[in-house]
């Protein structure tokens, strides 16, 4: 290291989009590795809506790693954290900024503690995939931070052990996490099926139903389900391996029918394994159901589908319309239904439409294609 | 037939208990026999709370066949009510009121039409098997006024061809219907597998979260369930089987935590059932959640069960205490957290205490055991 110790800051940001998983991710076959029982496919949302930013720094005057997450520190001893620091440790290379008269081998990262903080702009923990978008940008800032080889599917491996489906939000577009066959892992990767221009006039409505943290975290309720629900395992091994098939080719065809069709099958799969989980698990309320009852009338009476719904580990719903034309209507339908300033209304039927926002979105860390990452200072 | 044409009427009154599968039936191999796709186990209430009271007459001045439910006239048009009239005056025999100077022949009563008035005293389609009790009541009822023979297992059969699971309502206690495997439906019949007598400490609260008839009717909805989801063949074939041998060996041993743990279960995965279904039905609402997780957290906290909960095809909660002081330990904790008279509250979250009953109860029909058969008049 060069420059006098405790005189210098290196510092990145980057900035990484939620994903949402069409093809859902239930379940683990490694809990420390984590590795999953069956592949999943998801879309990357637009950076500019649901996504975290993160900023790492490292300088020889901080004395311990540290984290905070909007704005409150959080601990970073989790087995999570530590494994992604310690690959990316693994895989950092030398650096030097002549300007600031700084140099760092690739022996020496090792030495240097970081302080990371990391503000999600949507709900946190409330089923909206914040650990995704907040592992995937904490890889990938500190991936940039540290010089590491830049191998987008080592990175979603990495990113994979902080959070599982985090992986898949290392690409933009349409993404396939491929669970992989080893022991340890290391073709448990996520790979893009098609980037953000390939479907582009496809719209997601996120309906807010709530914004409270949920009760049962994502990774006690998919251990709980492993360990007792008895249509876990026939989930895995038999129903998804032909849904992913299909949903890779509707998706290379654009086919908005088989899309949403699989899209809202696999969505209540996922629930109803959680409701198979003992003691059951329930991520959606009333509301939820009263959109999905919405949605499943009005496709029927149109005769195809319009739009496709999927709920992660939360209430809240994920819409995605076949064109914006669709989405304006389906807006309409939605406001109609759940008007967000009728205070009447008792709680379970309030909705707030959070964001809007355009599907099959571009991840923005790449410095080559209008990178979000600052530069070091 | 004796006395003058118009001259007489013959009348006979039943009352049938509902019943309550704790092993699931949904769905059908034959819609028409309404013959299931596993075997299912439930228990059939007292007849002093949820019952049906049906009163079949029968006479010469009847022109055609008709039916009152809870006061309004219904169709008898239905295959279920034909059926059940088909199979009942096959069944009939000679009959003489020496009395009344009535006298029938078993050839007569193909001529004869009958008017069936059935009241329940209980919410009716509301999942909480009206129907099986209605239908139970109306065989039961017309195998007595027309001198069927009474072979409980093949009066099970005809009540079965009216609703599948009146089948288990024509016996009292704990009660096997078998889904048997011939074609014809001749092996598909209700079994008791233990008498009202056998388990009784067992008490039964419902807590009625709603009243209203359901969206989606049981016949419409397992057919849904059998034509789409990919999980409810490998639930008939592969869990239930397993479930029905330690349902019977919980029973015949009162072994309440395995009895309570096996009908949460099979609760569960039923409605996991109905959520693949597409499109998905949802019975069970925020209330009904609410309710679950009370129990759930309770019987978690004393570390062995103390009261197992049970949904049908509605959101009301069928509670099964092991004894009284379990009973109304649970009656406290369901009106602390849902207080009847609390109209702050919205209405997902109103409930009512409809009913209090002891389980494992009996039929009350059998004219040998206190019957409630009328005489003929």
């Amino acid at each position: 290291m060069a420059a006098a110790e405790g005189q210098w800051v290196l510092m990145a940001t980057g900035r990484t989009p939620t994903n949402i998983a069409v093809i859902k991710y239930w379940g683990k076959r490694d809990e420390a590795l984590i590795l999953p029982i069956n592949d999943s496919i998801s879309v990357t949302l637009d950076p500019d809506h649901l996504s975290a930013t993160t900023t790492v720094a490292v300088s020889p005057s901080f004395p311990s790693d540290r984290m905070w997450l909007n704005g409150k520190e959080i601990s970073l001893l989790g087995g999570r954290f530590q494994s992604c620091l310690r690959e990316i440790r693994k895989r950092a290379r030398d650096f030097e900024d002549k300007e600031k008269g700084v140099k760092i081998k690739k022996e020496d990262w090792d030495k240097l503690h970081v302080h990371i903080a990391s503000y999600n702009n949507f709900p946190t923990a409330a089923g909206l995939a914040s650990s995704a978008a907040g592992l995937a940008c904490f890889v990938f800032t500190l991936g940039k931070l540290m010089n590491a080889k830049e191998d987008y599917g080592e990175l979603s491996s990495i990113a994979r052990q902080g959070s599982g489906s985090a992986c898949r939000s290392i690409y933009g577009g349409f993404v396939k996490w491929c669970m992989g066959e080893k022991d340890d892992g290391s073709d448990s990767i996520a790979v893009q099926l098609a980037d953000e221009t390939h479907w582009n006039d496809l719209v997601i409505i996120i309906a807010v139903v709530s914004s409270k943290q949920k009760e049962t975290s994502s990774t006690s309720g998919m251990r709980d389900s492993v360990e007792t629900s008895p249509l876990l395992q026939y989930r895995a091994q038999t129903v998804v391996p032909g849904r992913v098939l299909k949903m890779e080719e509707a998706i290379k065809n654009r086919d908005f029918e088989s899309f949403a069709k699989l899209t809202c099958a696999d969505s209540n799969q996922f629930h109803a394994v959680c409701l198979d989980t003992s003691p059951p698990i329930f991520y959606m309320n009333d509301t939820s159901h009263r959109i999905i009852s919405l949605v499943e009338k009005w496709n029927h009476s149109e005769g195809t589908p319009q739009v496709a719904y999927t709920f992660d580990a939360g209430p809240n719903a994920v819409l995605i319309a076949q064109n914006r034309k669709t989405a304006a209507h389906l807006l309409q339908k939605l406001l109609y239904y759940f008007p967000p300033q009728d205070n009447d209304l008792s709680r379970c039927r309030r909705i707030a439409f959070h964001e809007r926002r355009r599907g099959s979105s571009s991840t923005s860390r790449d410095e080559d294609t209008g990178s979000e990452i600052q530069g070091r200072c």
